[in-house]
Parts: C-alpha cells; sequence; structure tokens
C-alpha cells in the first residue's frame, strides 16, 4: 500500500496574539520559502499559504512568481521546484477542497492543548496509507480555537526536554516533518 | 553520567558558493533569531556566531542587544532567553577556545561529503555524556572542505525521501537538533 498524500498549510488567521486574542498575522516572506523547501524535501504534494487578505495573497503570488518565474527561477532552479508547491488559498477550507473529501486535519501546537496523536502514531498512520492528511501550523502565537477544536487530531508539542519551547514556525515545521517522514 | 554539552555554531566564512568557490556570506537576522530559539529548545549551551568581518560581527551585536537589552527584550523575553545564547567571534577556533581542548567539532552536510557518523550513533555519544561536542553549520551553499576537512565527524546528509535536499540552515538545524537531543 502506498503513503498518504501529505500536505502542509500555514494559517495568518484566525491565530493567537501574546495576549491570547484572536488576529490576522502579516506574511513572512522567509516562512515562504523555508516551508516550501522542507515541504519539497519529505514530499509533501502541496504548501497552502493560508491568509484572508486578498493584498496578502498577491503579495504572496507575486514572491512565488519570482522564483517560479522570473529572474531568481533562472539563477537558483532548486528553489523553483520548491516554491512550485505553494498554493495561496483565502482559508483552510479553500485547502481541504483542493485535496478532496475526507482529507485528515492534523494541527500542531507549542503549548498542550490536549494531545490527541503522538509522533510515532502520526508517522505509521501516514505510512500505512488512507485519505489525505493536511498538517496545519500556524503563525504568531498559534492556531486559534476555531481552528484547533475542529482538527481531527492534535499532534504533541515538540519536547525539547529543556522545558523552554518557542520555536519558530520554520523550525517547528521542519521537525514535524522529519518526525514524520524520516 | 551526565549527557555531553552541546553547542552549535553558524559558519559564514569559508562557505560555498553555488559555483564551489569559496567565499564570505552576510549575516542574515533571521539566522541568529532561528538558530537561538532551536539551541534554546534543545539544551544548547551556546550559539556560535561565525563570522571573519567586524562589521558583521558588530551587526549581530546589534540585533542580539536590541533582544537582551533593548526594548524587544521587555515586549519579547523568550526571545531574550533564546538570544542569550549567542556569541560572536570571528573564526571556528575561537568557538572551540571558549568549549575547552577536547571539544569535537561535527559537521553537517546537504551533500554527501563522506559520512563518519549516523545520528542515531551521534544522539548516544551525546548522551552517554564526554567532552563537548560542537555542531557546526555552513550558510550560503554550505561549509568549505577547509573545515569539514578537520572536523571530528561528518554527520549523514538529511535526507527527506525525496531525493531532493535544499532545506534552509534554519531547517536544517532544527532537525539536526531534534534527532540528537529528542
Amino acid at each position: 500500500m502506498s503513503r498518504s498524500r501529505l500536505a502542509i498549510a500555514l494559517v495568518h488567521h484566525p491565530v493567537l496574539d501574546k495576549e491570547g486574542a484572536t488576529v490576522t498575522s502579516t506574511l513572512t516572506n522567509m516562512d515562504v520559502h523555508d516551508l516550501s523547501r522542507s515541504a519539497k524535501t519529505y514530499g509533501c504534494t502541496d504548501f497552502f499559504v493560508v491568509h484572508p487578505i486578498e493584498a496578502q495573497r498577491v503579495l504572496c503570488e507575486r514572491i512565488v512568481a519570482h522564483w517560479t518565474h522570473g529572474s531568481s527561477a533562472k539563477r537558483i532552479p532548486d528553489r523553483k521546484d520548491a516554491l512550485s508547491l505553494v498554493r495561496i488559498v483565502s482559508s483552510l477550507s479553500d485547502a481541504v477542497a483542493v485535496l478532496g473529501e475526507g482529507t485528515l486535519l492534523w494541527v500542531t501546537a507549542a503549548r498542550e492543548i490536549g494531545t490527541t496523536l503522538s509522533w510515532p502514531d502520526a508517522a505509521r498512520t501516514l505510512a500505512e496509507g488512507g485519505p489525505p492528511v493536511l498538517l496545519v501550523f500556524g503563525t504568531s502565537w498559534g492556531l486559534g480555537p476555531e481552528v484547533t477544536s475542529k482538527a481531527d487530531a492534535v499532534l504533541a508539542p515538540i519536547d525539547g526536554g529543556s522545558g523552554w519551547n518557542h520555536l519558530s514556525v520554520r523550525a517547528a515545521c521542519a521537525i514535524a516533518l522529519d518526525r514524520l517522514r524520516r
């Protein structure tokens, strides 16, 4: 049996700010690059950049176009392979619509919000094959409860054993994919 | 027995460019943040930013001071904990001098340059305790042969199973620390 299709999503709304209020974060250029490169390395089929504001989606389109069709596509062709995975959508449901009915939504969180799935079990599920999985990351201080409460699974917080856990989303995504697809 | 002291270093010279020539790369603000945060999460004692050019070291000092003593130290105290690990040095030997005699230099590479140490063996060595280990990452297209030829160990390239392997150094460092210290 072949392994499950795996895609990632980076959400800019609804996410939490430092005080726990629901906000919309701005697009970060390096997130687009780093998450694309990690997704490509670990064989993900899609990287959904989720932003509800049109001007931010247009900005993301310009970044992607520069690296997939502009001068940088010629200068660093490897980057084109990675950025080609980017799909720009306005909501997570648009991402699920692309992947098809039955897609499982797996969320990640730095804080303990009620883990339902361990990393080894998640890796095993993917390896055994089944419906597509969309692995969702939040920007800012993490995904809002509107997203996490609807998830099919909540993965365990990444624990480095130090009691301190404030990884960048670029680092967290890389570690998550390595644990799931190594 | 207690585990080995583990530190990381990010080298800006000697590194390779796209054509394989030895160059000096510029400091990237987000590398300083992301590698600090990953180092702190996985209990590293130091993050050496290695740059031979004084103006670049001064720039790095300003970035670190802004987050450890400036206005951002108050705004986001977690970041202060991470950036406090940064030690700015002009060469790897200066970093080794801080860690002490007998420090092991372990290098990472995206290409196969003659692996001598697997990730599980490396994790085991650290857990068993012994001399300090300095885990070295290169910017640009990777560490120059002047560095890799002097290493005590060359870790295996990170392989995501796709045949494509162009992770950002921010992602590669996060994955490496998770594999070594999880």
